[in-house]
Parts: C-alpha cells; sequence; structure tokens
C-alpha cells in the first residue's frame, strides 16, 4: 500500500511531487497552479472570510468525510453570513504512513463538493509530522465569499422574530457518536452545502434577520449564542424540532439531549414573523430543507435572556447551554 | 498548573469562555469580537489570499515560537506576492492538558508580531483533541493582503536578472535542528516579518520580478522553482551567500547543505540587473536586511534549468534540489 513519506512535507521535490499528482489533479485552477506564495483574485468590495479546523474521527462516516465536511463546514460559515463562496484554501497536515489511498479519496470527496458551486481552491499547504504526533489526518479550511444580503447578524434577532430549522437536527452528533461506539445502523451525517438552498431564499424577498448553521453544540448553542447577543428569549415548541428516530433514540438510550448534537448540514433562521410561511414554502421546495419547521419564536427577556422550550405536556423547561465535553472530534 | 481541557473545544460554554478570556483580550477588533461565523469585511479589489499549517517543534525556540512563526509565515507569503497584509484568520489545534500558560505565551507573540502591521485578526477556531492525539499545538493561519505592486511571479524571471537574498541563510533551519539535538550554541531564528522592508522596496522605483521567502527546501528551493517556472538557469557565487559562522559550523558538522535549510525572515529576490545596487542600498538600510548580497545572475540555461554554484575554487557545481525528510516540523 502507498502510503504518505516524511518527504512529502518537506518541501522539496517529493512535496511538488504529491502537489502535482494529487492536488493540482483535483482542484486544478489557474490561481492554484501558478504555485505562488499567495493567490492574486480580483474581488468584489464586501467579502466574508472565515477559517475552521477540521480533526473529525472517524474520517469517514455514513453521509461524509472529513474532506466534504471541511468544504462543507467553511462554505456554509460563508453562507450564513449571507456570503456566496467563491475562494478556498486548504492546510492538510497528515501522519506519516497514512493511506496515500485514503488521502485520494478525501481530495476527491473535496473536489467533487466545491463542484457545483464554481468555487475554486486558490491556496493550500501540506505538512507531514512524523508518525504518532498526530492522528491520521486534520484539515484546514479557509474561505472568501462575496457577500450579497447586508445585514445578517447574531445581534439583529428581534422580540418576536419566527425561528426556523432548516431540517432535522442533530444528525451528524448522532452519526459520529453512533460509528465510535460500534452502534451501526440508519444513522448518517446531514453533511451537506447549503448554499444553493440560502441563496434561493435570500433572494425570494423574505427578511432574514439571522442565520446560523448549528456545528458544535448543536441548536442549543445556536440559540443561546443569540439569547445572548440579541438579549431576547426563545419559546421553543419541542415537539415542532425536526429529529429522526433513530437520533431521538440514540439519545434516548444515552440520556444526551439531541438539541445539543452538531449537524452540518442545516441552517437556523429568525426570520420576520409575516414572512415565516413563505421561508418554510421555500425551504421544503428543496430536498434540503424538506424536514424544515417552525419551531417558535423570540419573546421579551424575563430576567437574563434564556431558552425555553414548551414540551408535549404543556410544560416549560429551560434548555441548558452545551457545556462539558460533549463530544471530542465531533468535526 | 492550568491545563487546556477537551470541553475547551466543544463549542459550548468553556468554549466561548476560552475565546473571550484569552482570544479576545489580544487579538480584540470589531470584526472578531462581533462573533458571527464568517467575518465581513471591506477590501480593495485585488487581492492576495494564502495559507499555511505550522507544526514546529519545539514550540519555543531562540528567536521565536510558533505563534510568531505562523504569523510572521503568512504575512511573509502575502508581502512577496507585493501585498501589504489586511487580515488574518488563525485556527489552533489543541491537545487536551496543553498547559495554558503556554498557549498564552503563544497568543501574546501572535499579537505583538502582528501589532505594528496594522493587520487584524478577524476569524478563528479553536478545537482540543484527546491527549496524545496531536503532539502539543499546531496553528494554521491564512491571510488576505492589499496588492500594491503587479508582475510579481516565479514566471517572471529574465536572463541577467540580479538575484540577491535580504539576508544570512539557514538560521531557522539550524537553530531547531540544534534545539532537537541539543546543540546549545549562538543559533537563533530569523523568524521576522519582512513586510515593511519589502514596502520600502517595492516604492523605491525598483524593478522587481519576483520574490520568494526559502522556508521550508530554503534557498535551494527557491532558485529550483524559480529555474524550473521561468525555463532560466542561476549561476550563484557560493562566496557571496551570506551564510551566519555557525550555521556554516552546524552544517559542515553534520553533513548538510545549508542552501537546503529553511530561513523564516528572508527572501530572495531577482531584479533588473541595473536596480541591483540600489536593491541592496535599500535591503542594507534595514536591520532586516543588513548582511543582504547580491549572490548571482539568472543565464541562459543549456539543456535543463538548472542552478549552479561557483565555488571558492572558481569550480562549478551543480545545486541538487532539496529531496528526502530534510527536518520535519521545521515550520
Amino acid at each position: 500500500m502507498k502510503r504518505i513519506k516524511l518527504a512529502e512535507g518537506g518541501g522539496g521535490e517529493e512535496t511538488w511531487r504529491l502537489i502535482k499528482a494529487l492536488f493540482l489533479k483535483y482542484f486544478d485552477n489557474p490561481h492554484l497552479s501558478s504555485l505562488e506564495d499567495s493567490a492574486l483574485l480580483e474581488v468584489p468590495s464586501k467579502l466574508a472570510f472565515t477559517t475552521d479546523a477540521f480533526t473529525v474521527k472517524p474520517l469517514f462516516f455514513p453521509g461524509g468525510d472529513i474532506g466534504k465536511l471541511a468544504v462543507a463546514g467553511t462554505l456554509n460559515d460563508l453562507a450564513v453570513m449571507g456570503a456566496r463562496p467563491l475562494y478556498l484554501s486548504i492546510s492538510f497536515i497528515i501522519e506519516e504512513g497514512f493511506p496515500y489511498e485514503d488521502l485520494e479519496k478525501i481530495v476527491e470527496s473535496m473536489a467533487k463538493t466545491i463542484r457545483e458551486y464554481n468555487v475554486q481552491v486558490v491556496a493550500g499547504d501540506t505538512k507531514v509530522v512524523p508518525s504518532g504526533q498526530v492522528d491520521g489526518l486534520f484539515i484546514c479550511t479557509s474561505g472568501i465569499g462575496k457577500v450579497i444580503y447586508d445585514g445578517l447578524s447574531c445581534r439583529n434577532i428581534r422580540e418576536g422574530d419566527a425561528i426556523i430549522v432548516s431540517g432535522t437536527v442533530g444528525d451528524h452528533g448522532a452519526c459520529i457518536l453512533a460509528q465510535r461506539e460500534g452502534f451501526y445502523g440508519e444513522l448518517e451525517s446531514d453533511c451537506a452545502v447549503l448554499w444553493n438552498l440560502v441563496e434561493k431564499l435570500l433572494s425570494s424577498g423574505v427578511e432574514v434577520h439571522a442565520m446560523r448553521d448549528p456545528t458544535r453544540g448543536g441548536l442549543s448553542a445556536v440559540l443561546h449564542e443569540w439569547a445572548n447577543s440579541s438579549g431576547v428569549s426563545f419559546l421553543i415548541e419541542e415537539e415542532a424540532i425536526p429529529i429522526k428516530e433513530e437520533v431521538k433514540g440514540l439519545c434516548e438510550f444515552l440520556g444526551l439531549e439531541p438539541y445539543h448534537f452538531a449537524c452540518e448540514g442545516r441552517f437556523v433562521l429568525a426570520v420576520k414573523p409575516e414572512d415565516a410561511e413563505k421561508t418554510l414554502d421555500i425551504l421544503r421546495s428543496d430536498p434540503l430543507g424538506s424536514s424544515a419547521n417552525l419551531i417558535g419564536y423570540a419573546i421579551k427577556p424575563q430576567g437574563y435572556p434564556k431558552v425555553i422550550l414548551k414540551t408535549p405536556y404543556g410544560t416549560h423547561r429551560l434548555l441548558e447551554p452545551p457545556a462539558g465535553e460533549l463530544l471530542p472530534r465531533i468535526c
């Protein structure tokens, strides 16, 4: 089996061969193939810029792999700020001895994921570290996007705003947990690029105040951050939150809160209440948003801003913010 | 001793506390403190964009640390493409149990390094992975800069161009090697941000065709890449290459070629021959360029493009391109 060698990260001949044989094969474009120290880009005047490191374990899971996740995660961070993704940079940190075939699968998956969005990988870096000094493969991606919708912010949520999720929550977290614990079943990550759906929505005339993709910390983290940033509380109908039966089952079995589980292909929206129906129609017309639902509203806080769940029994309970170890290496 | 906990990478309350207590303390600016999924930036229309991962070992070394290196490395990749650094993103991948005090030293060092360049850290990410799954700390940085000088490219070197190095070569590589092997002496990394010196030069009217910072693979990698990209050979006077005595000594002792050793605060330039003297004057007037020297010329290749060293004895030898393992985790 062909394995990655230390020399392929040394900056010498082997590194150049790896770049040409693998990275340029899948990501070829004039910016990248020029092999300069920086890509020179003609850009619009208002940009979004974001970065993420990916350390997910296992590297391959039902519904995706670290490559697809790294691309989707960064493109989605641009999308939820109203920015059309344009350019990506990718840094690979690879353990010596990593199977070349797996690296190629991951690179191919990244290339396939960006293809339909007209996104170019314009900068990259490859480091190889000695065996045992990193677990397999980590990837860092940074993204640049063109802002096409202004004013989205976690500070912009107003009392009365309708809170909508674009699909079932917790799928990615449950899938990774199941893989690690050996509970093999129907669980699949929701890992996906949201841009096309986001663009459809933002160009429809609906008034969106905030969007966020609920990754680490899940729906709960998003709502708590929004509550703190906008100074509102949320009253959320538990029964309205779409959750797959398998995810619910795993959470009940392990005594975990599905609202703390990461999604990687969903977004949460705060929209003007009058636009909630139209938003749902648009989301549900797309396969990525088919299980979208209105889950509650922003309300005037009594005391400090909080997230209140209305249970199926009609009682209220406070949703705790995520804390503790949750699930290391979830993304 | 306070140590980094897994929970501080979980995306919950502990992560937010770490971000506020440490990262915002040192990198505070409105883009970062807004804590949105992407930073929204007003930018000029022609940008440079670059990324790098840093896995250097040891994390602290004479002349710098992984934080200073990560910042300088990315700013220098912008600088050598003629771009004034504007914005940075930083991703930290931290091993569980990493000393908080060391992380703070590194973050402080990064903040100190960017301070005089008016560069803002506008996006970031923090991952914590379980003990043993990464060796200490890795950092990925991406940078955006404004292009102020057009036409720099590894393809633009012409026969006759003067080749200049801005200072002694191999200092960083020799320093890291000495640290790892326990040869403690006077060796110090040249790790530094080059922008101010580069700007002075580019605004002086000299005609520069290409610049590159000789990191992994050293001066040899730069000259070989340039030879391949521009289709020229180089005739380099060995005695003209500035090398510190300590670096020379270490290389002789270990039988290594100093031209393959990484620098982290130097750049190599190809300039119009008539502008060589003026270039040297400008470089030498700055502490970072005090040992700058003209080391040779681009010449018409006979056969394939190559790098020819004229030895102190007047004979010629071919400089081999860097290959093999060189020094893993040099940057």
